[in-house]
């Protein structure tokens, strides 16, 4: 058996609108090609969007990181993952993701999740991202940060660096 | 949506003949509940026989929450989590289930999870365990901690606590 | 420089008097002997005890690594290190130790913790434990557990292991 | 007992030279005001320069939190706090300390640590850093984040923040 690729969904848990319709295609999408979705699980913002969206594709998957045992769950996740560590959950979402996906960086906590997932060897797709954002994350890495226009786009490229994986192995 | 019931099967990771037997034949058990199924997700012991299991019965789900980015992963996990938290990943283990059931207590690793899960309100199932771990474990928590004498009944015994729990709701 | 040895001391939050009353006495051994003590830092029970016997002596150093920011710390406690990660943060308080003392196992942290230690590779030395603790973790690793019948008693184990692992060095 | 104010000082683990050099005097200062101070705890980098400076000054308390069991600790560190969580241990560091110090952001660790501090809502001073990174977690949140022109000036904010918070309880 091999495992399904995972993608993460990361973003504001606010409701920015231009992320949050992103998110809810990105999700979308990422369940038509049959890969799983991981994002922090909880009932808002970008989080929420992306899981929703999943739920709109036949045999979606998701799998969300919650940061406490309190914490409000998307209706729309599969199976809710307990840390109880806060925003040190970050480092499990883009750990287990095989590529992350920022659809957004509107505050801090997506920002600690795009920079750690550069420093734990991820590709980092951005996407509704300022010039500001793009510019701080691709001086620090432009080999392992993209940006895209459009869901489509990102998963365009999620699709070719998944397949760039599978060559190497 | 109503998310599946997550029970966590815990247990050695050396090749202890009837726990592994005994997990082999839960991760078979709740898979044919249509219960997601939760382990350390490594690829060894009570982990891999239980993954082996549930993906005996058609339509499993089985999460491996993993120590290290470098650890083995059971080529039965469907999903795994990296969580490069070492044992620190117990706790997540045992916050992401409904019910955990351990599956023979050989080694410190499972008994800290007995103990974590008792620690955080979880309810315990102890099968294949000696008097010692049951008498040491029940005298901590009465309430919390169960034992059972076969698969069977352990997953008996998770359906009574699942119910109760639907019936609190 | 040479890092001053570290020791643990861990068990009930809740006021059990002889636990509490051992607590106080091997806090101020350890500072006696130019020890750092590391506690789960709270403001209750056995933390609290033990932070409070360090600071009876002269030049303690006392370290508290507390469950989350809201933790109430114990005003005994020199530094508090803040994990946000709930039971989680007890691995941390064994890692960072190079010997655990137990004052009694009433309860699942305090198993939690005992346990991590032994998977941890770490030297545990049990005191005020009754029949039922002693068998069970001896049971687990014979070699890396120890009961003692005093502080005194405890410390004097402590002060060998710790010569021994420096000859060793 | 009063707890004595925590500085952490965070920075690339290369030996990045103005960084370096600013992380020395930073350690020596914050010795010198009686503070304690916290980081990444590995033998090199900022985190190398930061701990010797503090050993500059006497009286100083130097607490350094690793990724790993075999992380390579630095020498000027008295406190060593064993994560075993690689990355997530920046949460950590953050969390227990009063202000955040950045001295250069010149990759993806460093960049996570400032995004969570702002996350936790903690204050951060950007040191050594060029204008994407300080334009873009100004954007974040221009409250909680400022800029100093050189060692002095940082602590001399930090002295101001720490009253200023003072004065507030």
């Amino acid at each position: 058996m091999e495992r399904k690729p995972v993608i993460a969904v990361v973003g504001a848990g606010r409701n920015i609108e231009a992320a949050v319709l992103s998110a809810r295609e990105l999700g979308r999408l990422i369940a038509d090609n049959g890969w799983v979705l991981i994002t922090g699980g909880r009932d808002a913002g970008v989080m929420e969007a992306a899981n929703k969206g999943a739920k709109e594709a036949k045999d979606s998957l998701t799998i969300g990181i919650l940061p406490y045992p309190a914490a409000d769950v998307s209706s729309s996740v599969d199976v809710a993952i307990v840390t109880d560590m806060g925003q040190a959950r970050n480092n499990i979402i883009v750990l287990s993701a095989d590529i992350v996906i920022a659809s957004g960086i509107d505050g801090a906590g997506t920002a600690s999740e795009v920079a750690l997932a550069i420093k734990n060897g991820k590709q980092v797709i951005l996407l509704d991202v300022d010039d500001k954002a793009r510019e701080f994350f691709s001086g620090i890495d432009l080999d392992r940060v993209k940006v895209a226009d459009s869901p489509k786009e990102a998963i365009e490229m999620a699709r070719v660096l998944l397949r760039a994986r599978g060559a190497e192995e």
